[in-house]
């Protein structure tokens, strides 16, 4: 079929939505949009309901038909029984797309439900329609307001788009990569994909200016060849990292009975994803952080990594983890202790690298001007801590100031590094994140995470300089 | 030297303290004992440092000498030119044990620490002395209010003990272990150990009847027959889990600038780790979740574990985990899947292993129960989710009253895996994890993070069950 990419702009970004068929006393979907900043319409013909819909504040109608103006986007909530016809008024109203939140097709394995999936997918491709799912999340785009779940954020447009086999990892998603100080552009939960699969919304993000990476949750495909093909053009313009469900045999049973994709050896995806220039990783943290290091990293040329600012015990947990992630953390020149002895108390502290600075913290510059000028350094990390009792606001504004500055004037990338993330302070956390991120540093939770990110934006740059 | 474990007790369980050269305006080490249950004194001869212990309520006193009453405890914060003094001034008052803040010695590798260390370290040894440090934060009790900062928490005895070589550590364990559910029963912060190393902690809390496992991060020690003769001792008496800092060589060369030990080749430090039944972990997460495990699962003999709960990704995510760790999430019998074809809606879900219930999630029991009753499953685990608007209160009780009758009368361990651990929901989660410890069930924050602690405790028991 052939997909019309403004249609699914207008359905992504919409001026008026309808959700047909919610229900309360929750009314999820109308809940979740009640951030919306266009016109919201419900369709709905429970005399019950409607109620409770108008206690809303939302316009109902009875039908899509009646509703008095073009519909953008469908947000289709009703039993799949009535599935369909639902669908025959979305073509007739000729809306954007519609979204079906509704489930019982093939994921169930029935007679029935592969039945009513296969004549709703025959109707759209017939008449060109974008049905999106069915059993799925749907949409999200929080700089107009339409969610996936009514907890999701909004009000802002991230350079990050996310294309989910999952509604759960969707939701996620957003929550996880809004903590981390990385914004969600928009994201798609696309279920059963079967008029529109993975490599349709990788190719309309593609072609999104706003969109300037691209993340997946992916468990399989029905055709293998066409997504390859499509993700090695999509990677040739914009990053896309992919965490792949089913790397194990275990894995891969269990998404033959969640989406029931065919189950391809994990060793073909993982050389198809390396050939095509993706990133691949294994979870949703990794996803996240990669994204955030592809986005707001300097480019990573090299592994060589030079560490100031924890303590000594976590000198050596950052040392190991990041050596057991493929990274170095090297001995420095010999230039570099010599200035560094220029100065450098040596009561409770150690001056190789990690650079543990004990009294010397308030030289904290001085000592990430010498990493800087480092020749046996490629990455700069300052690693620190928000809970410490040593670790004011005042505090962490001077480290936000002296990162800025020293981000300003060097080609080499500029890392935070928390040695401990108490989640009490999440909100000081991110809010320190957000200043770093607007300046092009990033922030990492934990050891391990920031080495696997960095390690991912080292083989993400590396793939395209070898070429 | 001889160590009189019943001195070492009246140190780590004091009715009297006294801090010697506390300095405003933190006094951080009278601020962190202001939950002490017994009797505090403060020693200093700074006048302008007096008025600052007087209005925190402190009794000061010139010298240690002058204290009118018996000290268990003393708490040195002095710079090391005083040290020896104060050490001379603690022998001759007879005090059960001296905590050495004070830093500057060997560490340093200066001519002037290491002369000064041999001093003091010669001059306890021959009056058979405990001094524990120099150059560490020293003793935590939460039950009688002793700590190494002033926000780790008391009014509690946990069942686990924890030696460190590094200060932050042992602080960041105490405030992992708390939000994990894991009370810490006492630890101590040695430093460079020179006069109690590792070894003689390890002795100590293996005969304290309190302590029913003891947890460790370790960066090397001088003695390493005496210490891995010790530890096989030990662990054959109480689970021993080691963090060991430096597993590689960018972490070995950190240590050597941080505690200055040994550093023994990996492979060796985890034969002989392997061999004295201790269990080796590689992160403080992994620590504080394994001793979880081995505290409070029922004991693990099997590598398969039966999951229910997650949605359809988070089934996906949580198999391919596990099984990346060592562990088995197979299929049911043939028996399970026709008692849950009996009741189970296929609407959504999926019913193989793990199982999705989508909306058979009020059949949890009965799902629970089948996987309990099932040949081919050694473990169970419920998913679930805290922050989902599928997961209110009243449900954690509901799932909490379930997985506590479940544990009644079952011999395979019961855990429970978040899907996602937003930070947000840490208090909540903490209750919910408190409520499962208080029955035996164990709760782990990632499908991560329960694969690795049930694994370890796999290892635990399989160790002990093969000789």
């Amino acid at each position: 079929m052939n997909i019309d990419f403004k249609k699914l702009d207008r359905a992504f970004n919409p001026k008026t939505v309808a959700v047909v068929g919610d229900k309360g006393p929750g009314y999820m979907w109308l809940n979740g949009q009640k951030t919306f900043t266009g016109k919201l319409y419900s369709v709905q013909v429970d005399p019950r309901e409607i109620e409770g819909i108008k206690a809303l504040g939302v316009e109902n109608y009875p039908s899509l038909l009646a509703i008095p103006e073009a519909i953008d986007l469908v947000i289709v909530a009703v039993p799949k029984q009535v599935a369909y016809r639902i669908l025959e008024d979305c073509i007739k109203k000729d809306v954007a797309a519609a979204h079906f939140f509704t489930s019982g097709f093939t994921e169930t394995e029935t007679d029935d439900g592969i039945r009513l999936e296969k004549m709703m997918v025959d109707r759209a491709k017939e008449a060109n329609f974008l049905l999106i799912g069915p059993n799925c999340m749907g949409l999200y785009n929080p700089l107009v307001g339409i969610r996936q779940v009514p907890r999701q954020p909004v009000g802002f447009k991230g350079p990050v788009s996310f294309i989910s086999q999952s509604g759960t990892h969707a939701i996620t998603f957003s929550e996880e990569a809004y903590l981390q100080a990385l914004e969600v552009n928009k994201s798609v939960s696309f279920g059963n994909g079967r008029v529109l699969d993975a490599a349709d919304y990788l190719e309309y993000f593609a072609q999104d200016a706003s969109t300037r990476a691209i993340g997946m949750y992916i468990e399989g495909t029905r055709d293998g060849q066409r997504f390859l093909k499509t993700l090695k053009k999509v990677a040739e313009q914009k990053p896309v990292v992919i965490w792949k469900g089913g790397r194990t045999e275990e894995g891969a049973r269990a998404i033959a009975s969640h989406t029931g994709s065919l189950a391809l050896p994990m060793a073909i995806w993982e050389a198809a994803m390396k050939q095509c220039g993706a990133i691949r990783v294994n979870s949703l943290e990794e996803l996240v952080d990669t994204l955030n290091a592809l986005m707001f990293l300097s480019p990573v040329y090299g592994n060589r990594v030079g560490i100031a600012g924890g303590s000594g015990g976590q000198s050596v947990a950052i040392a190991d983890v990041f050596s057991e992630n493929g990274l170095k953390v090297p001995a420095l020149t010999k230039e570099s202790y010599d200035k560094l002895a220029s100065f450098f108390v040596l009561v409770g502290s150690g001056c190789k690298n990690p650079i543990d600075p004990g009294v010397n913290r308030r030289e904290i510059k001085r000592i990430m001007d010498i990493l800087e000028e480092d020749a046996n350094i490629d990455n700069l990390v300052l690693m620190t801590s928000v809970t410490s009792m040593f670790r004011t606001t005042e505090q962490l504004e001077r480290d936000a100031a002296m990162l800025i500055e020293l981000r300003q004037r060097t080609q080499k990338p500029v890392a935070v590094v928390l040695g401990y993330y108490a989640p009490e302070t999440s909100k000081e956390v991110n809010a320190f994140a957000r200043t770093l991120r607007d300046h092009g540093i990033c922030l990492f939770v934990s050891p391990e995470r920031g080495a696997r990110a960095i390690r991912n934006a080292l083989l993400y740059h590396g793939l395209r300089t070898n070429k």
